[in-house]
C-alpha cells in the first residue's frame, strides 16, 4: 500500500481546492456568463442583478444540492471568503479597464488550463455530494447518486431556472430533454463514486478520484482542442439503449400503433412533432443497426 | 366497541398500502402520463427524462408536502423499494413489447379496479399528511389541512410545475383557478380528518377512514362509468358560495362600480376579459337563483 | 442613558406590531392586490385562489425568508390569529357590500396612515430577519443582509413568482433588473441593521430603529403626497456607481469592443437589444457627467 502510485494518488486526493482551483472554476463560470448576449449590458445597467447571476453560475450546484436536501440555500453565502473571491473575479471580469481579463482569457492555453482545473473541482464536488448525502440516508444509494449529480452539474439547471424566471429563456421541451456532456459525465461519476462508497466497487477512493479526474480533464481538453461536441459515450449509450429498449424494434408495428393511440388524446398540432421525432428516432436506430 | 362494524373498519384502517395499492397508484399515474401526447416519443428519445417525469407523477404529493414542511424533497428517493417498484411499472408500461400493458389497461374493469385502489391510497395519504403535520405544529390546524391536501392531491401541482419548467405547458389563469374534482374532494377529506384529529369531530378515525374511502371509490367509479365530469358538490358549493358571497347580488350596481374602478388601473386589453368574466359570473348566479 | 430621547426610542422599539400595525400592513397589501385588473373577478369566480394570493401578498416576505433558511414555508400558517386577521381583512375588502372599504380607503388621509404604519412594520421585519439569520450563521453577515432584505421586501418576489406560475405575468428582463424603491430602501436598512448587529455601527439598536423608521415614513408619505416616483437615492446611487464602475468611461472604445465581441456569440436578434441598451446607458452616463 506504499507504492509510489498510491502515494501520488493519495497526495492528489488530498489537494485543497481552495485558492487556485476555485479561482479557475469561478473564472470559467463568469466568463461563460459574460459570453451570453447582453450580459455586459446588464452588468452596466444593474450590477447587483449581474452579480447575483454570477453567484448562481459559481455556486449553482451547491445551491441545488442544498435545496434537494432541505438545507438552507443561503449556506453558500455564509462562506464569506469564497463569496468575496468570486465577487472580485466577477468584478475584474466585467469591469476591468480595456477588458484585459477577457483578452487574456481569449488565449487558448489559458482556457485549457482553467477548464482543466474546473474539471478537477467537479470530481471534488461529486465526492462531497455523495459523502454528504450518505450522512442523511445510510443506504439511500439513489439519493447519493442524485445529490452527487446535482452538486457536480446542477449549476446549469439553476441558471436555466433563473433565466426562466427572468423571462430571458424561452424553454423548449427538447432543450430540457437532451442531457449535455457535463451532465452525462457527472452522472457517470456520481454512480461510480456511490458504488465505491457503498463498497460495491473494490477500489480505493483516491485511486478512483485520480483516474476519474484524469478522464475528465483529458476528454474536456480533447473536446476543446478538436472543437468537437461529440460525446465519447455515443457507442456506450447506443449499446445500453439497444440493450434496454432496442430489442423492441422488431415490434415496430405494435409500437407505432401505441404511439398513434396515445396521439389521439392530444391536439393535432402538439402531437405531430413527437410522432415525427419518434419515427426518425426509430429510423436512426435502424440506420445505426444496419 | 366490539361490534362487527368496528372490527371491519378497524381491520380496513390497518390495511397495508405497500404492495398492491401502491402498484395500482403507480399504474394509474404512469398510464395518465403515457396518455399525454408525445410522452411515448419522449420515453424513446430520452428514457431518463421520461423516468423522472413518471416519478414526479407517482410521488408528486409526497414531494410537495416535503417542500411545504422543509423536509428533503429527495426523501422519496430514499425508499428504494417503492422507487424500484414504480420504475419497473414505468418500464413495462412504456417498453413492454406489443404494448401489452396498455392493451390490458384499456379494458374498463381493469381501469375501474386500479382507479378504485388508487382512491384508497388517497385516504391513507391524507391521514398521513394530517398526522405528520400535527407532529410539527400542535394546534396548527390550517397547516394540517394544507399538508393533508398537498399530500393527497399535490401531484397535479408538481407535474404542472414541471411542465411549466419544461415549457410543455402554457399556463393560463383560469387553468390555475378552477380546482379539479380530486383537489376538491381531497380538500374536503383533509378538513374532515383534521377536525377528527383535533377532536372536534366525535367519530373514531377508522370509521371515518372507511366511510370517506367508500365515498371516494363510489364517486370515482360512478364518474368513470357514466363518463361524467359533473362534481357531486355542485349543490353544496353553490349553497356555500351564496351563503358567503352571494348575499351581495342585490348590490350588483355597487359591485359593478367597484369593478369598473379597479379596472381603471390596468391596461384596457387585460381588463376587458375579467370584467366580462365577472359579468357572466353574476349572470350565472342570477340564472341559478331564478 | 436615561435621557428622554432614549426613553422615547426605547419605548418605540418595544411597540408591539400585533393588532394595529399588522392590520394596516394587511390592508395595504390586500388593497394593492384588489387594484390589480381582474382581481375582483377572480375573487368572485374562485374565492380560494384569491384568498391564497392575498395570503401571499400579506406574508410573502416571511415565506421567502423561510425558504432561504430552509424553514417550513407553511410556518406562517401556524399563526392562526394572524391568518384569521388577514383573511377577514381580505373578506371585507373584496366582499363588503357596496364596497365600503375601498371607498373609505380611497380617502388620502386613510391611505397615508395605513402606508405609514406599513412602513413601520418593515423596520420590525428587517430587524427580525437579521436577528433570526444571526442565530444560524454567527458571522455570516452576507446571509444576515440577504434574510433581512428578503423578509422586508420579499413579498413582491413571491407574488411575481406566483403570477409567473399562474401565467398572469409575462416576465421581462428589465422588470427583473430594476429594483423598486422599497427593495432599495430595504436593502439599505438591512445593511445598516446588520452592521449594527455585528457591532460595526456604534449606535444603539432602538435609536437606529427609530431613525430608520422615521426616514421610511417620511420618504413614503412624501412620495405619496407629491405623487412622485423619483427615488431620493438617485444622487447617492449615481456617485456610488461612478465610483465603482464609472471610472472606465474613458475606456469606452475598449468597452465597446468587448461588447461587440460578446455580441458575436449570440444570435443577431437577441443581441441587438442589449447593445442598444448598453450604448444608451453609456450615453446617459455621459450626459450625466457633462
Amino acid at each position: 500500500m506504499d507504492s509510489p502510485w498510491d502515494e501520488l494518488t493519495l497526495a492528489f486526493s488530498r489537494t485543497s481546492m481552495f485558492p487556485f482551483f476555485d479561482i479557475a472554476h469561478y473564472l470559467v463560470s463568469v466568463m461563460a456568463l459574460k459570453r451570453q448576449p447582453g450580459a455586459v449590458a446588464v452588468a452596466w445597467k444593474n450590477p447587483l442583478s449581474s452579480w447575483f447571476t454570477a453567484m448562481l453560475h459559481c455556486f449553482g450546484g451547491g445551491i441545488l444540492s442544498c435545496v434537494l436536501l432541505a438545507e438552507p440555500p443561503l449556506r453558500f453565502l455564509a462562506n464569506n471568503t469564497n463569496i468575496l473571491l468570486a465577487s472580485s473575479i466577477w468584478y475584474i471580469t466585467f469591469f476591468c479597464p480595456c477588458d484585459l481579463v477577457s483578452q487574456g482569457y481569449s488565449f487558448l492555453p489559458v482556457q485549457l488550463l482553467a477548464a482543466g482545473m474546473k474539471e478537477v473541482t467537479r470530481t471534488w464536488k461529486i465526492v462531497g455530494g455523495v459523502t454528504h448525502a450518505n450522512t442523511y440516508y445510510k443506504n439511500g444509494w439513489i439519493v447519493m447518486i442524485a445529490v452527487g449529480w446535482a452538486r457536480g452539474a446542477g449549476g446549469s439547471i439553476i441558471t436555466n431556472f433563473e433565466q426562466l424566471v427572468k423571462g430571458g429563456w424561452k424553454p423548449e421541451a427538447n432543450e430540457w430533454l437532451k442531457m449535455s456532456y457535463p451532465a452525462k459525465v457527472t452522472l457517470l461519476g456520481s454512480v461510480i463514486f456511490t458504488f465505491q462508497h457503498t463498497k460495491h466497487l473494490a477500489v480505493s477512493r483516491h485511486n478512483l478520484m485520480f483516474l476519474y479526474t484524469m478522464f475528465l480533464v483529458a476528454t474536456k481538453i480533447t473536446m476543446m482542442i478538436t472543437e468537437t461536441a461529440t460525446v465519447p459515450f455515443a457507442l456506450f449509450e447506443d449499446a445500453l439503449s439497444r440493450m434496454l429498449f432496442g430489442w423492441q424494434q422488431q415490434f415496430t408495428p405494435c409500437e407505432k400503433k401505441s404511439e398513434t393511440k396515445s396521439s389521439f388524446n392530444g391536439t393535432g398540432s402538439s402531437t405531430s412533432k413527437p410522432i415525427a421525432v419518434a419515427s426518425d428516432t426509430v429510423k436512426k436506430k435502424h440506420t445505426k443497426k444496419t
